[in-house]
């Protein structure tokens, strides 16, 4: 089959042998999958590997049909249904990632091998190029989960990619308001209104810090200069940081950035090893809580928001490729730039 | 007034000025004031700082009695009452701590100046030398709130210093059993059991997390290889763990140590820029919360909680000295040792 593939430093098209699906598991044909922040970074590390970090057929946010199904499958679905899936094979001898290495190859090829106890059919009506939203959305869906939220919260979202949008959306479902947003991407800050932001500041004009202040007077007054904060409260609506950057420093910028008693939600990865100050988290008495992934509950949840329009998925399809324009694609995202979410269409050739 | 003196890089017995009371503040007679580690950590900073770090008499874990009121102050403890208070100036021009500056001297003096409004008398039958365990207590206290434990929890003790018995107390008292409680410290486990913990274990000897896993079985089969511990759970009871250490590199002891969905509560301090590989609590999802002293109120419940004689209080208190042994305490304090808590008592000179 053809493949936009990851070897030799470099993403280049062509061929790799049709995965064989397993025992439970179903063959699927590719109808769209994203380029997930993720996918750049092993492309990143693979070009700085000594052998070139093997060859990988990417993508693990997709949507496919159904082709053909392996042993052991009760057919429950039919050929041509549309399905997404978490990517990762449940097999009896372990979990194994779809779009990581060379063995499960992901949505930036032709076909994949899907579990199908995993599988969700993609609702009537629901176009495949939101559907393909819905692994990152799952992602935000699930980081405003894990923030525990109460009405009187105020959230300040730091970086609006598709994961600070992904957890905006969330934020919207949540009724949570207002919601802060930041980016140095004026076609982000657009973005983020659309999904649902109440105010967007471009960080290197203000400080989301003081815009978030702006929104969170509670209009009780400050009990004044004679007892610290830590002792007596700030007198401001509790903070929830979502951290949707990634990258070595950037916790740091929020624990410096944060108010008395805020909870930073980290959802971007970083990879690196990373530094911080202790006692500024420890005189803010801050919660840093990480946020990995989504629980396979939220997955079918974020299928159902997207199917009944409760997120705008329309404007976060910035860009649609085939197999030989991923290369070009990849070099669009690395830098700062005006994209959400590009969608590979492998059929497309 | 005679004091135990941190200057010239060293701790000395000397004379300084009786410090005069402001408006709405109170001379105090010091009875008691406890060795905190915090104070071990100004003097380490003063030997090796250019100037010395000034002159200070530390001490801010204090019983003191009553002996003459400044301007402004209503005069509704008598004169000879035993007190205590959180150990800040509640000051019209800001706050104020007592016991790390030259300016308002600590328990380490025969007297200090106390807030008015912030004191609270020692119940009758209270005996001062447990009276002074109320604020390292007040700490313990404060990190078990801000864990908000379950019922279910299963908490994990790493440091049994005051600081990590304050904690098991605390625990105790809310009946969150069983308490597991790592130190390398065989006085200091016995302690640890004396307050409250149901398992000790020496960290050189065995895992203080295969102990705290073992403690943590829910008897639910472990779902099994075919998916990852973040996207299914552990199969184990919660576990709650609170750094009672301090320093760089301990966090990420406990990171790596930690299971699946920990909660970290940070009570140790940690002065220095500290270092931590963000992706291991990203897989694990862990969530960690810095517990910062404590608030008014709850400095009021310790109180309550040692006149009622809810916290074990006597073993705690391993060694008094006069003003001429706190340089030998410090000494003693500064290398692993077996004291909980070391009282300094001014009036015996």
């Amino acid at each position: 089959m053809r493949a936009a593939i990851l070897r030799d430093k470099r993403i280049e098209v062509g061929d790799v042998p049709v995965p064989e699906p397993g025992p439970g598991e179903i063959l699927v044909k590719t109808l769209a999958c994203g380029i997930c922040g993720s996918d750049l970074h092993v492309f990143h590390r693979a070009r700085h590997d000594e052998d070139g970090g093997g060859s990988i057929v990417m993508g693990h946010e997709f949507v496919a049909e159904i082709a053909d199904y392996g042993p052991e499958t009760t057919r429950r679905l039919k050929p041509g249904t549309r399905v997404t899936s978490i990517p990762i094979l449940g097999r009896k001898t372990g979990a194994e990632f779809i779009g990581y290495s060379g063995i499960n190859p992901g949505g930036y090829g032709e076909y994949m091998r899907l579990t199908e106890d995993h599988l969700l059919e993609i609702p009537n009506g629901l176009p495949t190029d939101h559907a393909a939203l819905n692994e990152p959305m799952s992602v935000g869906w699930h980081a405003v989960n894990k923030a525990r939220l109460d009405p009187g919260d105020v959230p300040l979202v730091i970086g609006c990619g598709p994961i600070g949008l992904a957890v905006i959306a969330g934020l919207k479902i949540k009724g949570v308001h207002p919601i802060v947003a930041a980016s140095k991407s004026a076609a982000r800050r657009d973005l983020a209104l659309a999904v649902g932001a109440d105010v967007v500041v471009d960080p290197r004009e203000q400080s989301p810090y003081d815009s978030w202040r702006a929104m969170a007077q509670t209009g009780i007054p400050n009990p004044g200069p004679t007892l610290p904060g830590w002792l007596v409260g700030s007198g401001l609506k509790p903070a929830v940081i979502f951290e949707c950057v990634g990258g070595p420093g950037i916790l740091q910028e929020l624990i410096s950035g944060a108010p008395q008693d805020a909870r930073i939600v980290v959802v971007g990865l970083c990879f690196e090893e990373d530094r911080f100050q202790p006692m500024t988290g420890m005189r803010k008495e801050l919660q840093i809580i990480f946020s990995n992934s989504f629980h396979r509950h939220e997955f079918a949840e974020t299928l159902h928001h997207l199917a009944e329009g409760m997120i705008d998925a329309d404007p976060l399809v910035t860009g649609k490729v085939g197999l030989g324009g991923v290369a070009d694609a990849f070099t669009a995202l690395e830098s700062p730039n005006k994209h959400a979410k590009i969608l590979i269409e492998p059929w497309r050739g």
